[in-house]
């Protein structure tokens, strides 16, 4: 089987681009490919790229070049083009029942709540691991669960991707062997997600912290998620299992139920 | 105008529909719009889905859904349906003379190197704000800047979607008034990239956080901007200005100069 080349183009940072493509190429099985990300294509940089293209044979390449002029250009590679703004543009006009103006350099809409999303991330960081417990009320959402259940992360791609100010709380032990949640954690239940994940994963996870040890033995984490997930359905608090999921796939499931309620 | 509704359809997070809608949907001024994203589309919460899409009228709908059976039935409510599959799977198979697979329930492939992308979270917040300053030679990339330049968003997001490991490290008062850079950011130099932004814009974000502070007065923010700058030019080490580009976009054009190196 031929070995692809998979290039992915766009005059933003590629991201979009990239994901569409790994999409649809996931479709085939068995493939072989490797890929190459070409972000903030102008037409400065144009020719360079379409060399490269052009010397890697076969080719493919998932573009969401938004000028007009840089499609056409890129169409003449030679390479298949799978290309959104092409295939979407004039059906959409239709529907709108307008003509799209020109929109080189336009951002694709990230930028939105630019500011937004940085207070999130620094307030994040100011609630990362239960720090300043006394103002859990400012925040949108809060996570808890016991040590090393993906809370930082989670928080911290919420407050990027969705510009949610998230704290993160963890429950101790002392916090696990309690009858109920933690006062500050009580006083703001509708706004509190628990993150579980099964006791083999964490224990995984624990020992590459800690090797050997009681803290990441298969025992005790097995014992803790237990309390935990306890605790949590006691006072109602809807938990997500992290076990199988991507930090982004965490992220949109807690984020959607929070508009859902 | 109408008021139109657009749903971001899609059987994992929604983010790869969003942003190409929003993107397409960005080459149409004046439009007035609601957006609702719907993830984890499935068989059961399909006809949900398709009752509110013939109860917004008119509706737009962006689709990422993998499973061809649920993209007839979303093509059957009615509102015009984007969707790169339908468009691209057919041409794709083509040119890679291969059948597509069922792919129902597989990821879009952002699970890849979740791992590496947690455990470089946890190096990104680890070496926050110049942690661990003798063990610079770990990270991939070293993001340095005056305070506030916007080093720790930066840092999270690189490490949250390019699973790098990066360290920021500030450029305080007393390094900026040094004829070079501090001795472990010279040990690190060809990983080393400078953050900067507008003098104007850094006052305004310093402001927000200490308020009429000689921190945050213009002529400071200058002075310790081009301090920094001259240090960084005398040492050759790339800059890029923050001041109109979101977190996305400086991360992206981090990551891929340091590719070409």
């Amino acid at each position: 089987m031929a070995d692809w080349t998979v290039f992915f183009v766009s005059d933003h940072t590629g991201v979009t681009a990239e994901a569409m493509g790994r999409s649809l190429l996931s479709q085939f099985s068995g493939l072989h490919y490797k890929t190459l990300t070409v972000p903030f294509v102008s037409p400065g940089n144009l020719p360079d790229l379409l060399n490269r293209i052009a010397s890697s044979s076969p080719a493919l390449v998932f573009s969401t070049l938004t000028d007009p002029v840089l499609r056409e250009k890129l169409k003449a590679s030679g390479a298949p083009v799978f290309d959104p703004f092409s295939a979407f543009s004039v059906p959409l006009a239709q529907s709108l029942e307008q003509t799209p103006v020109s929109i080189t350099g336009l951002t694709h809409g990230i930028n939105q709540g630019y500011e937004d999303r940085m207070e999130a991330v620094n307030f994040a960081l100011a609630f990362d691991d239960g720090l300043n417990p006394e103002r859990l009320a400012e925040a949108d959402l809060i996570i808890s669960g016991v040590s090393r259940a993906g809370k930082t992360p989670t928080a911290l791609y919420i407050a990027l991707q969705y510009g949610k100010k998230v704290a993160n709380y963890p429950l101790t032990p002392d916090d696990l062997e309690a009858d109920s949640l933690p006062q500050q954690l009580l006083a703001n239940l509708p706004r509190l997600r628990g993150l579980t994940l099964s006791p083999e994963r964490l224990a995984q996870i624990r020992e590459a912290r800690l090797p050997s040890s009681r803290y990441a033995s298969l025992e005790n984490c097995r014992r803790e998620l237990a309390a935990a997930e306890r605790l949590f359905r006691k006072h109602g608090v809807p938990q997500i299992d992290s076990t199988h999921r991507s930090v982004e796939e965490i992220a949109a499931r807690i984020v959607h139920e929070l508009r859902n309620l």
